[in-house]
């Protein structure tokens, strides 16, 4: 899975040349498999307020190693940090600090999780200082963290606890390897909504799950993911791609919907499909898109509005049949995927960042919608991934795009599937309208 | 002013090679000069809407040549796309491929300005999606541009006319040499407050304006700046450098504060210097910051404390003191330098990072204690400019921080105070709580 550079650069002579030379030295990732450990090592949780002890006890109750003060020499698995109770700039100074005298004793894949409240909700300028102060402190941090070690924060809204379902089911994933190139992001609980399951390993059991676009690349291993963690899949892709549709549909032993997403009843024909076959209707993954680049000074119709079509307006239309429909009011859950190029756009895409744009603003109007049943609807937005499609860039360009982030190296499209599986979790259930990056910190253009 | 490099790849023998080698090759940017006309060349208002309409009439009162169709082979200044009344995603095409079209017409540093809606202020998922679309779509645009043309936009909150003042004043903004490091950015108008200037030479005529750090830098060319616009000058520094601020006061006409500005009287006694050398206080640039890097993993109190107390606790202890002073009632304005680095964090730089994120939490949070007096507080966010301080940056180090935006170079000292003009002024009363990127959309990290 991992690219060959990467590979080369961490065995035997290559691993000595890269050093000599003072090439890129990527670390490989650690990344989540059934049964493994959380985190790495004892995790330090630093902070003296109420929401750092209960965080604590709730650590130590799952069977964590927990520090509340550095053991000297200790190898720690991760550092959280909770910034919960700041109410002016020179407040971050002792934790900060404290958290630093640590740094050296992080393990590979190491963790830093930040966790704080909105800039944008409360009144005291000196408040929102502080609170805006752990955004650039914690991406200043990202960039300097190595050996795959990554940066990331939870963000509590006003009155959300510390242990509350979501804030400790972000814990649960920014610790883990599910995160492995998620760096320098951070995640809002909105609400104390959500619950924990039963079985951590499978999340999503019970669940009927709709994914597009899933024939191959990261639709295949979004698919992969949800089923890893206990779904029953609808596969959706269009009729050409039948034959790779039906080979991932066997493999995860779900039905295949040969769909043009695109079609005015594609979102009346999802939900027939899934309640007839499989009785409910739980998550939609919107994932089909397509890239049609060129300049703008040579942009035609065709282009434009294929693009636009497909990764925003067949969404649109296919939320508003969800919306409508008795078959998803029961906690349902939405997650599409952006692409950090909707964010900070990207040289011969106008087309493509608008539509992604348009799907990040979608998802935050439909947030409250989707409240209503007790459901969320989130973004995912990838950055540079490993896939067929990014196979195709010419040499140059791609190994710019793959190391001009933090992590110096591509994500995989598990990497995407696995934001996507925690986003579709009944645990996530306080996070909604929310973009999560998955990028490595791709340096994108602000 | 421009560095050596571009000035070699923009003449004679060093344009040729640098051509040939593939070279970057950064455009010489319009600055602007008094008398300069506001723009280079006809400029095309496209759009179908009443908002169109009305702007284009005021364009043509200001004597410029207006085109509401493009001109077969005619060399533009600028193209104004006006998105005002976006209802979906489809909806873009029409104008975007309008402008598709007049792409290869614009001259150099010619400008493309959006006018459209923020996504937030909408209920309509598929209002909100065609209004983060623009997002994307001018982010991208702003990489395709060449020869020193940008990209930027307005945003018109929700019954914002888009002939209000701030969004004519910010139009004049974009399509004058003042914002000629401003690239890929966004300002919101969140109002129809302020107004605009007699005299477009003279935008701070009457005010009394206060610098902060002043003595060189970014902050004499604020100084400079702000004279040549009209106001008369308050310079602060540290005592330390007395000479510097005594010439630079000198050339400005303005008078001379020796204070540090992290004594706890600092604001007392702004106020009070301004009022008795000059019967007034308009104006409140808080430029003076300090760095002091250091991984994270060797910071030290010293270092955090320092860079903490300067860059966000002097600023937040000076603004109590004008939000409690009578005399900084009538319309004022309070600007602050914030930096790429609080938005993206930068490597060696928490403490910084964490002190200028925490200036644009500061700023958004105290807009409305501002606004009750008519008054603003906005940041700047500067990229790589050219400044003693980024000459002493090793080499390599220095050309990668220069080269890695869309313009391909480092602003000046005068780019960051140009925006810092604008926002000071009456015209920008309705733009409050925003923080703009003067970066040439750089590559920091999202």
């Amino acid at each position: 899975m991992t690219d060959k550079y990467t590979t080369l650069v961490n065995q035997g002579v290559g691993k000595t040349i890269a050093k000599r030379l003072g090439l890129p030295q990527p670390a490989v990732l650690r990344r989540f498999k059934p049964g493994q450990p959380l985190v790495t090592g004892p995790v330090l949780v630093q902070g003296n307020t109420a929401g750092a002890d209960e965080l604590a006890a709730k650590l130590l109750s799952w069977d964590l190693d927990v520090r509340r003060h550095a053991v000297p020499r200790e190898k720690l698995g991760a550092i959280i940090l909770v910034l919960d109770e700041l109410t002016r700039p020179e407040d971050l100074e002792k934790p900060v600090l404290s958290a630093a005298a640590s740094l050296r004793d992080l393990g590979p894949s190491a963790r830093v999780i930040t966790i704080s409240r909105p800039a944008a909700e409360t009144a005291s300028p000196a408040q929102s200082a502080a609170r805006q102060g752990v955004d650039g402190f914690l991406r200043s941090l990202a960039k300097e963290l190595r050996a795959g070690a990554t940066a990331n924060g939870i963000v509590l809204a006003e009155g959300v606890q510390s242990t509350s379902p979501s804030a400790l089911a972000a814990l649960r994933f920014f610790l883990s390897g599910r995160s492995a190139f998620v760096d320098g992001q951070f995640l809002t609980v909105a609400t104390e909504r959500g619950h924990l399951p039963p079985d951590f390993e499978k999340p999503l059991a019970g669940k009927v799950a709709v994914v597009t676009g899933a024939a191959r690349g990261i639709g295949a291993a979004i698919a992969r993911t949800l089923h890893r963690d206990g779904a029953t899949l609808v596969l959706v892709d269009i009729p050409a791609a039948g034959d790779h549709l039906a080979a991932v549909a066997n493999e995860v032993r779900g039905t295949a919907l040969q769909l043009d997403i695109s079609s005015p009843d594609a979102g009346q024909r999802i939900i027939d499909h899934a309640v007839q076959r499989h009785g409910r209707l739980d998550i939609v993954i919107h994932n089909a898109g397509i890239t049609r680049d060129k300049l703008l000074a040579n942009m035609d119709h065709g282009r434009w509005a294929s693009v636009l079509n497909i990764n925003i307006a067949a969404q649109l239309r296919i939320n508003e049949a969800l919306l409508a429909s008795e078959h998803f009011r029961n906690s349902p859950r939405i997650v599409s995927v952006a692409s950090t190029s909707g964010i900070a756009g990207n040289r011969g895409q106008t087309n493509y960042a608008a539509s992604k744009g348009g799907v990040m603003g979608m998802v935050r109007a439909s947030a409250p919608l989707l409240a209503v049943n007790g459901g969320t609807i989130n973004a995912v937005a990838p950055g540079f991934i490993e896939t067929d499609m990014t196979a195709r860039i010419p040499f140059a360009v791609r190994e710019v795009g793959r190391r001009l982030n933090s992590l110096q190296q591509g994500g995989q499209p598990s990497d995407v599937a696995e934001a996507i599986a925690f986003l579709a979790s009944d645990a996530a259930g306080g996070i909604n309208g929310d973009v999560l990056r998955i990028c490595g910190q791709n340096l994108v253009g602000a």
